[in-house]
């Protein structure tokens, strides 16, 4: 029997350790096999090391991954696309897996919130077969059922740079449709903030303000194309921040307003910052961080429209994949990712995201 | 020089007080003299008259009027659906006036939000002529581009009944559409909750849950057809009213919620209301009322789309007369009026309202 | 082994005639087997009838069918919206069963076009097992994947009074939503007009013509509440049509025109109907009935949207149950049944059908 | 008296001919004369000489110009867009007077539809004062209700060679919303296909390709962006263009497809382009080019979206100078201009348009 090493979280607020589990002997069908070559550290693995999320534990975090494909069950010839697969083609997947025909999928038409959703490296306990269930590892098994893309033509640093940031800011953006022309503030110049300003730039927004920091952040946002960018560090006062809006949008406010912050108080700061009849989404609240005061009469007054938006579907990745690849020169995710680690440093690695302290890193196992 | 009284505010916190003034000699071109027949009391008259707004003084109150045309001026010969117009009809129209060519008119389209809007019994002081320019009067006096309605098979007291709530419901609801099928909740029974009810209704909701009271108002809303009413006097609890509401949607939450309430607190409760992918209507906030705390974790998680709509436009009255008068025996507005009272009684009929001891209250000068 | 009797179409053109088919043994996993009470025919069985469609035969048809649970197989123990199910209990199910996974499911959203759809009554042959798999027979056996409905305070004569019609013309009106508020014309008086109709009126159309024929199909259309009738008899030429309809909305035509008449030439007198910038549903056209002459600059110069819908999902017929059981009374579907036949007449009910003699035929096996 | 001079148009199909008028003494309040610095000359101008629509003779042609303001009115200190206009500015404006105020302006929200709609170019006799009515002149006058747009760091080339098909584009694709990585095919190479094209290459199209002709036009198409062409010269048979189509596809259609050509046949050969659920523009129809075959089951079956739309707003003009000053190079539409004519020689270039052996000709007074 086989076995591979995997970077194992033992419970909440414990260091990862490397741990050896047996690889499956065998490959069901419709199931896969992969090796993988980059597994990327989402800021969501910090809470979830935290114990923001009630998941089974051991586990093997990751939910961002590029791997090479070692074995294919049964039936497995196409990937989600339609494209050929075989042995040895690079792929990344959809990390939640949803079953197209609950109530939520098929009736509600909210296939995020499947009532029978699973994620890699979130849902799967790692000491019961088939164990490798997450990205830090050097092998995972793909279920049944999971929406595989071959990449071609596209980096691994460019799909783990964009990471599940910009599947995020595309469900977003589909849900508030940037208008061709629009003036638009992102708050937040994070993996979303990015992500979601390079869907509005590729939207038809006409000019783009990005808030956020630090410096070297709202460098790349400038690289990626936001005409504008305000330093928070520079301009604490949120006044202050609405004032340059203002100004800049000929005193009328943003025709669209997106939040990539997570921050509770950026959500009534954003929405002065809306025009009347514009439009304000809520994309940096995957988790829950508490309530914050906020006043309905604005919403009413300025005749808002306020939009949320959770995780993402398989057809974003599609759409994620095949924007990376056409547009990769003029959004350069790639150069997102800053540090790079081993999989026995799997957990420096997490704790580098914990400190904010790298833009992106990354495992290669 | 003939004169006509009125009931005038002198200043914030001040009696009415009835006084006369002249008539106007001539009527320009595109203008209307119209004695009135009956006017309504709007809950924001109140606000109104504790100085929450900024309007000018000494002020006639009144935005919701139904008269008969006493002069025309010329070229008044069609009113604005294009029917004829004569002395001796009778009218009402829209209280908001707007341009249809600045900016939030013909760019953004909001025009509710116009640059160069002006409303009767909001705008303009009564000591400058031609001083008739709120229904607490017994003339108003209709400047040039006034939207004017004929009513015909449509009584004063269904107009005044829907008041103001009907056309702010229509206004709000074609932002939020209910969509056929959906389950709504309506917080609130106060005008506009009834309003937005019978829009919901009418619109293909296919049950409907209203919160409020007292119990007079929610006997009125089943009689609306409401086929759930909660009253808060006896579930004064948030978390057992969302509770109830849970039960009646087989524990996923309403596909519609609409606030009708005016307070903040509403508003997060409200949102918890919603399925997954639901939808949520801002209505009752024409006012500041102030901040209250909200987590728009709840907005993300939940992909919630909450709408904000703002007072009406000249159409949504000529859908709310439509309405009144197709749909008149279905929505019976006009039982909800339940105190009359002459002009020189128009301070009484103000304090009625401000103590919620009316349904609604008119003057019959 | 016990068998069963089926109405059987050998080949396209040739008479039904009644076989024995052994049922299951055994009941999959996820499956039932249906007890038919009572089976809808069709205007689209006689289509079928023709080879219209490339159709496996011999084929037992029978779309639109209400039975009792005869047995359940493991594991199907709750009915598509949750209700609890039992043996003994009266359903009826979605014909088209759908993956909710293919590209067409998932990505283009357009499940009425999954590539791995099939149709009882529609896709599959008699003679291999398991049989059943149409409603003209005695039993169906329900694959695992149909959505089962339990049918609790509906009457089967409601549920296919209504028929495949009436879940069509909620698919439409969903694809098209008629305002609140609009004039609507519907083109046709057959059961999806009737069905487009009720949506239409219970979706806040204020004002509503039908245009058919015969005289008591628009005798039915006014009870469903239809404002104006046109009868294609008396009125034979389209522009006389025309004149009528332009009318009946004050010179303007109609805010939506909803064509529910499967005849090409319709469509191009329908949107000359339309108003400038009003809406027209293609709902008639299941079929391909052939091209007409069309002229594309009315589509232009009345900045029309035109939409096309076909056949339903599931969700549509969890909304049409729940429709006839809270607005039967309004919208009485079961008073379309005109003729029952036994199943050994089964082919007199469908020429009886072929011959538009009857408003709605069934079999009652 | 001063006096300019004038292309006028005596009367349909004959030659035009430069003729003097009186300058307006007086500026009325509101309006402006303006001295003519280039005017464009548009297909439609073609089918206006020949008589395709019932306008007044004789007149001055041309609804697209730049000119420089000689004289305000008073009251005019600012563009439309809110910035200050002094003599001597160079303007634009949009040929389309609407109203705001007509049922069409704000009840049916479809201003180019407007009821008391005019055109520079279209609807004045020019032997009425104030005569200057048309683009083909030294100096045109605006009356007041224009919507002036004063051009800063954008050439008159780049706003001639846009046009009014870069407004019309930009109307239509609102109507029409391309979704954020969308396949769109554009139908025809002329002004509006390449505006169609820049339109929706910057609202996020993810693949382009564009059918027509001639070489020249396609290369042009490509420098714009299209990532295909198909030259219906060397393709001349629909079908081998609809099989193009569905191979640069992937067998499915695409999302959207425009149609920019203004013959009828090829609405009916576009919407075979179109995937299940896609979504098609009839554009190219602003004149009657009269009927096509069209089958209506292919809207249905396919459940497609079919938009209309006609002409522009003036809101579409600000935005499309917004667009040309921002993202002149990536779409140099002043490129387009490939003519220039001396006033003397409007019909020449008047007749080099109706030979379509231009791209695009101006009139250079």
């Amino acid at each position: 029997m086989q076995t591979a090493k995997a970077a194992v979280m033992p419970d909440f607020h414990q260091p990862l350790e490397v741990r050896s589990y047996p690889l499956p002997d065998e490959i069901e069908a419709g199931a896969a096999l992969v090796r993988v070559e980059m597994a990327g550290i989402c800021g969501t693995d910090v809470h979830l090391w935290k114990g923001q999320l009630p998941i089974p534990r051991p586990i093997i975090l990751g939910h961002e991954t590029v791997g090479l494909i070692a074995r294919l069950g049964e039936g497995v010839e196409r990937d989600w696309t339609g494209a050929p697969l075989a042995e040895g083609d690079r792929v990344t997947w959809s990390a939640g897996r949803l079953c197209g025909l609950c109530y939520n999928c098929s009736v509600l038409r909210q296939p995020t919130r499947c009532l029978n959703r699973s994620a890699y490296g979130i849902s799967f306990a790692s000491d019961e077969p088939p164990h490798f269930s997450g990205g830090y590892a050097e092998y995972i098994y793909l279920r049944p059922g999971t929406a595989i893309f071959k990449l071609e033509d596209v980096s691994p640093e460019a799909v783990l740079g964009a990471g599940c940031a910009l599947v995020t800011a595309i469900h977003g953006l589909e849900r508030m449709q940037v208008g061709w022309g629009d003036k638009v503030v992102v708050q937040g110049s994070g993996p979303v903030g990015l992500a979601a300003l390079a869907v509005a730039k590729s939207s038809g927004a006409s000019e783009t303000t990005v808030i956020g920091g630090p410096a070297e952040r709202l460098e790349l946002a400038r690289e990626f194309g936001a005409e504008h960018t305000i330093n928070i560090d520079e301009v604490p006062e949120p006044a202050a921040r609405l004032n340059q809006v203002m100004r800049l949008t000929g005193g009328r406010g943003a025709d669209a307003v997106i939040e990539c912050v997570g921050i509770p108080t950026a959500v009534a700061e954003g929405l002065e910052m809306c025009r009347d009849g514009g439009k304000y989404l809520v994309l940096g609240h995957y988790g829950d961080a508490g309530t914050t005061p906020l006043n309905p009469h604005v919403i009413t007054r300025k005749q808002l429209t306020v939009y949320g938006s959770w995780a993402s579907e398989p057809r974003h990745m599609a759409a994620a994949i095949d924007f990376l690849r056409k547009q990769g020169e003029r959004f350069p995710f790639d150069r997102l990712i800053s540090h790079r680690f081993p999989l026995d440093q799997a957990f420096e690695a997490l704790q580098t995201t914990a400190r904010w302290s790298s833009s992106k890193s990354v495992i290669v196992p």
